[in-house]
């Protein structure tokens, strides 16, 4: 009995490294912070990449009708290619084909969401003790995904003076003979920065010099403001050899559909000889995304109205606008007026609110103050600033400036610590 | 001019270890046969497991109906939890749980099919270097998910005069100190066996014995012929750690929706230290499947009538015994009565086909001359055997067995190879 008994309490079944290596810094932050809402206000949720947790956006009715045909049809039940329904690869190509940068249906590989595309370029392009170089701050799944897989991340800054362009000659410093590929996010999340066609040269030009392939997550393509351009990477190149990953997530109002896909943009044969058969045969893992929403694919890039697009960037920008008038008078905040995609970053100035220590516990107790939620940018490995996601209705703004502003003139000295009184 | 020529050939992306490790059997076996039907005879598919091919069975219009209202509800196109959705989460725990193997919301996590779950318990549970066993015959996944990760697999074998059982002294043979699960597949792909009550307390006995948990690929659970009972393994033990897969692709006939999910049926806390933590951090890798079809899922288990389950099986069984009777006539064929699931293996005397080598030879030219496409069961690691869907309808079943039958008794010598005529 008593040696049955020790022996049952030592069947403990171990994990995996890779199970132990799996971390969300997102939610590592976010789980060990006291998110408590001051109960006499409303909580305004500022904190989830997630345009329809506010309600006010909406797919296009064409996506919804598009699925709905594909039930009906009963023809998009079975099993699709590992890669793919054709149909929607060849739909895909067609639609994101740009001068210098042909694609057909053979160069587009279906994934799980963007975040699946993304796991397939890391894990085809990266072998365990290899490190990849991906922008600071900068969406922390890229961390998770290839830390998961022993592949080592090395980050790369991001120049808020600059519009958050890549210090080029910070991220030459990081490279080593182990190094794989660049990431680039554009337009980014969390800096809602849109890159200028002139700042992609140069970053290919690095890239080519260094013989680089690129990952570009381009899952917020074509998402910008008015007066400005998107580039797709591999429209500006005609060397380097470039997966672009991307989706339907947030440009259709549709994350959970979990719908997304890698263009390969080969250049001069770099991926022929084993990444291409690679991304497919690791495609054969997990046997692509939802079928419906595949068959879907093709009416919906052709039916949603231009006007869908341009009402959700018209508000996204707006909101911007109200955003960063608002911040911008608040003392010891520094709000950094976005281009695209739908977030914005706002520096604290840390050292005048001497009751936080971190953006953590600034941003924890905004929400315990005010009830109003925005991301540390901690869990984007850039301490001091925070996130907001402008997918809000537009009357939100002005209550959320107005409940930022008060907890910061409460909390805000002019003498800081650092510059002190003696 | 000419340096950068070499220069540029030079640029050769190379691809990962894992890649390059990720192999498809099925693929590999299928890509490299000649498949080229006979033009005056119509094409007999019974080589893909996808219910949904022939276009006699279809998903209950509950389950279609439970989708679309979720669209037309736009409460389901956000982020769902890593894990998926707390009440679908619930709905699987309350229909799945057994007297002796109890489940709640926080016991399942939904994986990008049946594969997806796979994926997540086998990544949680083995490190590059260990070990499992897997069945042989047994579905070819198991080896494309270990193999990409470093995983070895080890098969063990399942005895074919005992109805499939596994020959359990062979599995304890092939156990060393990195053997970290057993995989056991009931009801089984490519067998159509079903296990009994007694065969899978013996197999949960060596398992405790081993101290190895169990990984249990349950998607064909309730899929057996009248007559027949199907066990959970969990149900059977009080003292076996076991992660139960499953998924709605077969009983449902919707592979293509992706939609799975792992239970942690936990044992005295086993899986409490680590594994159970492990699964939910490796599911942020990718963030669950589709959240339209996640968030019909409550009604789907509850909505879909009984006789949808019964009918479907009716289907399967009566092809099965059709089957069954037909391919008895015929020299040099063995097939072996399933008892569930959607599949039967025939066994081939391939000694007295002189003509064909392996069971490879013999289905290509089944193909060629007959145009019915059965899978050699080299594609689950076992030779001299085919495999076949019996989901058709009913009307094709005499056809294929009269194709087959004028097949074998064409290429049949009554005097084999081996007891030649000297
Ligand atoms: C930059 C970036 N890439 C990828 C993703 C993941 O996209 P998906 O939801 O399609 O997996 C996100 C989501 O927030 C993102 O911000
Ligand atoms: C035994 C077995 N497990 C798992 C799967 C994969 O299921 P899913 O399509 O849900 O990924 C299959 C599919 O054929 C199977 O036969």
């Amino acid at each position: 009995g008593d040696n049955l008994q020790v022996k049952r309490a030592k069947w403990v079944v171990p994990s995996s490294q890779m199970a132990k290596n799996t971390h969300n810094p997102i939610r590592q932050i976010v789980d060990n912070m006291k998110i408590e809402p001051n109960p006499e206000k409303k909580m305004i949720a500022l904190s989830i990449g997630d345009p329809t947790v506010f309600g006010n956006l909406e797919p296009p009715h064409e996506v919804e009708e598009a699925v709905i045909d594909c039930i009906h049809s009963k023809k998009s039940n079975g099993y699709a290619p590992s890669i793919g329904y054709e149909t929607a690869r060849a739909a895909i190509a067609k639609y994101y084909t740009r001068p210098g940068a042909p694609l057909e249906a053979k160069d587009v590989i279906f994934g799980s969401g963007c975040s699946g595309a993304l796991d397939l370029c890391i894990s085809v392009l990266a072998n365990p003790g290899q490190n990849i170089l991906v922008p600071r701050p900068g969406f922390s799944l890229y961390k998770t995904l290839a830390e998961s897989i022993g592949v080592e991340i090395r980050h790369y800054n991001l120049l808020p003076e600059r519009c958050w362009e890549i210090d080029l000659d910070h991220l030459q410093s990081l490279v080593n003979e182990n190094t794989a590929a660049i990431v680039v996010n554009n337009p980014s999340n969390p800096c809602g920065s849109v890159f200028t066609k002139e700042h992609i040269q140069d970053i290919l030009q690095v890239a080519e010099r260094l013989r680089l392939p690129i990952v570009a997550d381009e899952i917020y393509a074509d998402m910008v403001f008015s007066g400005h351009s998107f580039h797709f990477m591999a429209s500006l190149t005609t060397e380097v050899p470039i997966l672009s990953c991307g989706g339907l997530a947030k440009r259709y109002i549709v994350p959970g559909w979990r719908v997304g896909w890698v263009l390969i943009h080969d250049r001069h044969g770099a991926f022929e000889a084993e990444v291409r058969s690679g991304l497919l045969r690791l495609s054969q893992r997990i046997l692509g995304p939802n079928t419906l929403i595949q068959a879907a694919v093709p009416r919906i890039l052709e039916n949603t109205p231009q006007s869908f697009y341009q009402e959700t960037m018209a508000l996204v920008q707006r909101n911007a606008e109200l955003f960063f008038n608002g911040v911008s008078k608040i003392p010891g905040l520094s709000p950094i007026m976005p281009c695209g995609a739908m977030y914005m970053m706002v520096g604290i100035d840390i050292d005048k609110f001497p009751a936080f220590s971190s953006d953590v516990e600034f941003t924890q107790h905004l929400v315990s103050e005010q009830s109003v939620f925005c991301l540390p940018a901690s869990c984007f490995q850039y301490p001091n600033f925070f996130r907001v996601v402008l997918t809000l209705p537009e009357e939100m703004v002005s209550e959320a400036c107005e409940r930022i502003q008060e907890f910061c003139t409460q909390h805000y000295m002019a003498e800081s610590k650092a510059n002190g009184a003696f």
